[in-house]
């Protein structure tokens, strides 16, 4: 491809509310353009890129024995209402109503639909197992679409289910995509993990995400050093301290902190480590008042103190000075067994002689103990975020944490769908068994983006060579002005051509260090630049993407040393 | 691909609703699966042929320098506000409101979000001509859809829009276009005729439909045995009658005809050809009565006679009864001039000596003539049909008539987007200009129900090997009981695939029969079969899905043998 003939939409300005590199170098690129919040059109650098994932995910799933078809975008309500999922949806789903007043939605995700054609089409044990997938448009109404196309509403998405007639042939599916999966993020050169996972709305049981390793990542992974332990922090479980709780060796004692609400505060005022602080944290259940306690250095996972206790809300502040009569900053569990419930993390029913809010403005208990002081905690469960160091839960090694981009997702759905919708088949047996169900999904969208969020620098993008939009860039210095170089130029980019190399000439008329500039910004991973002083040599100047230095090399031989280069990639 | 491991969704019924073949042998043959009114799955054997046609079409275009890009489905009411055509646009662009109430619709077509991006990216001449396109699904709410994906509400459309700074490079890539889609339908293997086309919906000026020629199609197509001249029938001109009218010959007189309301059973009474009777049709302008007349043998084309007159409705009963003091069938022209405008067809401002209704229940007038008996028609124009056998309005040679399923279609629309948009470019000169503009789109997933509508038989379908989902089938024989035939079987079905060539083996354990019908309702261009006889004597079985009869093949050199036979197809 020539730029000339291209549409080469590289722009000096990000918008202004790109925080993520990848939202600012996409638009800078020309990779996208916003249409409206959370909608991108995909200009035809982008769309190459885009294209590249999703071939290098089609050719593994047909690899894994999935089978491609297309459900529409635009499905019925009367099957969300069969599923359940019309009512339990949020406003994600986006729903509207036809010419003649009929409920429809836009999928966000296409279990109904495939379990409904599931159980017109499959009758017998004998068909099984079967999986479907389909490469393609989706929208979630997301309240604050945000990050570029990271977070959009419109997004193109594989999706992939799987129908088996036990729950063992469903876990040797879920293996195998989970090799699959490992197969593809692997080809497309990304650093990831996949871990442990809670299920979320999509429901059944058994889960791993697929985390592509970023700093700006949404998620938090944690994995061990000594195992291969990893799992998303809201699964990862903070086991007890091994160390038993202490005999008392203080008296308790009421201190003053004027003004020292947060345990860090009066940690430092009162010379003790972090750890030795508790932190009290209020909540309501329906019209219960609640106390989570937690060390002062750790920090609360609402999911996992949800699954302790049920859904709660935080309370307000009107509603902690009625049940304790103290505002925020000094509340505590001494003295309030009688009127409210304590749930305690696992390593503050470990903890001995520790500080808290003494339930009276401006002032903190010192040296409390269990029993002693106040009873034991009604509940002890585990209610923090991991933290790196903690022992990982496996028994092997300490944890680690990084931060990631959830990229694709694996679930046994078992027969949450097949049981909803009476999607059933015959065994061996002759008997009616509901269809076991996986489903499978990648974002490929947002493969591009998480992948430039891993992969660029100060000066652009630097894609990986399986998803970059054009193997090579060949650029003639002076292409329009220097009939030298133009008939190098047109000469090497021919023969490359003809040896099968996705090759852009960037034959417009501009200086050299824009056509630089924007070979760099647009991420090409490598470089060849023609002048007329290497012509005369008979050299041109070749340069990998993430290269500090150019060389040069000889014309002679040039398409056999690249043909090198690109398969080193 | 093995069925086993494959999903053949062959079944006996087809829907009770289905009146075109197509539709009854896409669902019959496991294509696709109606999820909703005009709303279809499609199936992995209908989605092989869906994606072989995007395939022939994506190659065709960026051979022709048109270049892939993918807006969004999703998009902003207010570019359609902007191009006016949130007014205009009929029920069938489907409107909705997102979360926060703000409206949007799904697209049908993308001329604004281009535009849009037009006026943004597009500053200078010097970056054009550009040609973008799009493979992709599209969302059209027809009131009425039917004959299956035919006319389906959801379905795949290719829509490319070019950009130029002055007519005449329009004109150029309009050209170029008209013959990337010839090209495009000449290797899908379809019998088409380009023609003339009526700009419709989408407006501007300059249109040529491509059609596939089949008895069901909904268009009608005239085309003249003299020249290349094709044109939709609403475009063809009627011209006036060579031979000018004649002289008197016979005196006007009323003659009973009780009971004979159409000119078939006036002429047949009065023993007169067809084409002496006149057909006098009433309708109303806003409150003007009109009559209409067209020769007994004409049909009346409602958008010529808009074309004509204006906007207008057809008369009611008591409408008529209060203009001519006739019900209809007996109404005509004279006398009436004082209350009536009259306006004539060509054909009818030639006639003499004619018959039509007398305003008089049960009679009519015959012998009658212009001037002489009532004066001439305030207007003359063309409003009738085109018949077979009409002289071609390129004057050389006549019409013939064929129907048409329009799979294709390419419009110059000038600047009536970028003019509403305001989407300019600085010319040559330093001038901003409006950008010309046209666009191109290609019916996809309509393709593949014209391809059948054209190629099938009592059997099944009979897909053009360029867009069949496979290549080839092999069938053998018990192959789940016979192990020499599995043997034997497994060993060619590896040395296919080892050969490139895309082979479906129909390895599952059913009578020979049912493989058979199976095999060619879903329309593989070649079959081989493999019993243990023919095996025996080193043979194998090879039928074309069209041949009558099927002849043996030595196995030796079968790889060969099928290669020569695919690249005949």
């Amino acid at each position: 491809m020539r730029t000339s003939r291209f549409h080469l939409g590289t722009i000096k300005e990000a918008p202004a509310d790109a925080e993520l590199a990848s939202h600012r170098l996409m638009i800078r690129a020309g990779y996208v353009r916003r249409l409206a919040a959370g909608i991108y059109t995909w200009l035809p650098l982008g769309l190459r890129a885009l294209r590249k994932v999703e071939a290098v995910v089609r050719e593994e799933m047909n690899r894994a024995g999935a089978i491609e078809l297309s459900m529409p975008a635009v499905q019925p309500a009367e099957l969300w209402q069969e599923s359940g999922r019309w009512q339990t949806y949020g406003p994600e789903l986006l729903r509207f109503k036809d010419r003649h007043e009929r409920d429809f939605v836009i999928q966000p995700t296409s279990e109904e639909v495939i379990t409904d054609l599931a159980r017109a089409e499959l009758k017998s044990y004998r068909q099984l197992p079967l999986h479907f997938y389909q490469i393609q448009t989706k929208f979630r109404d997301e309240r604050r679409p945000r990050f570029g196309v990271m977070r959009g509403r419109e997004f193109v998405m594989k999706d992939g289910y799987s129908f088996h007639v036990d729950h063992a042939d469903l876990e040797r599916e879920y293996r195998n995509m989970y090799d699959t999966y490992t197969r593809i993020f692997t080809r497309l050169g990304l650093r990831f993990r996949a871990v442990a996972a809670d299920t979320g709305a999509i429901g059944g049981t058994g889960s791993h995400e697929f985390q592509v390793l970023a700093d700006s990542g949404e998620d938090a992974i944690a994995y061990s050093t000594g195992s291969d332990y990893a799992a998303n922090v809201d699964l990862a479980e903070a086991l007890a301290p091994a160390e038993a709780r202490r005999a008392p060796a203080e008296q308790m004692r009421k201190v003053p902190t004027p003004g020292k609400t947060r345990c860090e505060e009066v940690a430092e005022l009162l010379k003790l480590p972090l750890a030795r602080t508790l932190k009290a944290i209020a909540v309501m259940q329906d019209e219960q008042f609640v106390l989570l306690l937690l060390r002062g250095d750790h920090e609360l996972n609402e999911l996992k103190a949800q699954k302790a206790i049920g859904a709660f809300r935080f309370a307000l502040e009107a509603e902690m000075r009625r049940a304790l009569g103290c505002p925020p900053g000094y509340i505590g569990p001494v003295g309030v067994a009688a009127r409210v419930r304590v749930v305690a993390d696992r390593s503050v029913a470990a903890m001995s002689d520790f500080v808290c809010g003494a339930n009276e403005e401006g002032f903190h208990l010192a040296g409390i103990n269990w029993r002693r002081d106040l009873p034991e905690p009604s509940l002890v469960a585990d209610l923090r975020n991991v933290m790196e160091g903690d022992p990982s839960p496996d028994g092997q090694g300490s944890l680690r944490i990084q931060r990631g981009i959830e990229v694709g997702h694996i679930f046994q759905l078992r027969t949450k769908y097949s049981g909803a919708l009476g999607a059933a088949v015959l065994d061996a047996k002759g008997e009616t068994r509901p269809l076991e169900m996986g489903c499978y999904g990648i974002g490929v969208t947002r493969v591009v983006a998480a992948a430039i969020e891993q992969h660029h620098d100060e000066r652009g993008i630097a894609l990986p060579a399986a998803l970059a939009p054009f193997a090579l860039c060949l650029v003639p210095i002076a292409y329009r002005k220097n009939e030298k170089v133009r008939a190098a130029a047109d000469r090497l980019y021919a023969e490359l051509l003809d040896a099968g190399i996705e090759v852009l000439m960037d034959d417009r008329d501009e200086r050299a260090g824009v056509l630089f500039a924007d070979m760099d910004l647009i991420g090409i991973p490598h470089r060849i630049v023609l002048a007329e002083r290497g012509l005369a040599a008979g050299e041109a100047e070749y340069k990998a993407r993430r290269d500090a230095q150019a060389r040069n090399v000889p014309l002679a031989g040039m398409v056999a040393f690249l043909k090198e280069r690109l398969a080193e990639a």
